[in-house]
């Protein structure tokens, strides 16, 4: 089977979960280009939807994904990469993971502290 | 805030995630109306694109996804959806998780047993 970058105009959603502890880090996309990058270096790819480019995830911030386990989904549309994070936090605002609010009685409240201070990782206009 | 459909043509993506064993079970999509019946009902219901329209999930099959917490990622254009899942399997090929091949060695390999039949659930022509 190919995974099929034709349902999301030539990408596939990538879900990013953390190898040791099951938690779920972040989503983003992949295009042919930012998973075959994935695969051949082992540290996560993805493509860029904001900027239009392949963005290797710890470029800027050092906090680089390396990847220990690839699936699909049943329709091909949708990779699992589990990963050892390098740094404290995947999220760019500051956090372990993307996921920082839960939904509590209607109201999205942040659920955990920052686990780095994004300023000092990406500079003052982050 | 407010999730964000804009991105997407008026959905968000949703992963959704096993609540004990933290297993990553499916990734779907929810419009606002699906997200707003996810929360009310407190069953995880989707938007099938390929069918246009709502799909409670299970509601063929029995195997609901009762919600147990709900988390917004920081751009607002996903949400990890924890579930207990109820029944032997989410995935309509069978599988406990449709995340059940892997990539080895540059091939997608099944990497499970069958947790269902799925002619029996939902019928031979499925």
């Amino acid at each position: 089977m190919h995974l099929d970058f034709s349902k999301q105009n030539g990408l596939v959603t990538a879900v990013v979960q953390d190898h040791a502890t099951g938690r779920v880090l972040m989503v983003a996309f992949m295009n042919q280009e930012a998973f075959q990058k994935t695969v051949d270096t082992g540290f996560a790819t993805f493509y860029s939807r904001s900027r239009n480019k392949l963005w290797l995830k710890g470029e800027t911030s050092g906090h680089r994904l390396a990847v220990k386990e690839i699936s699909a989904d049943c329709d091909n549309d949708a990779v699992l990469i589990k990963v050892d994070a390098l740094g404290p936090g995947v999220c760019h605002n500051g956090y372990q993971s993307c996921f920082y609010r839960k939904l509590e009685a209607g109201q999205w409240m942040e659920s955990e502290p920052r686990a780095y201070d994004p300023a000092a990782v990406y500079g003052s206009n982050s």
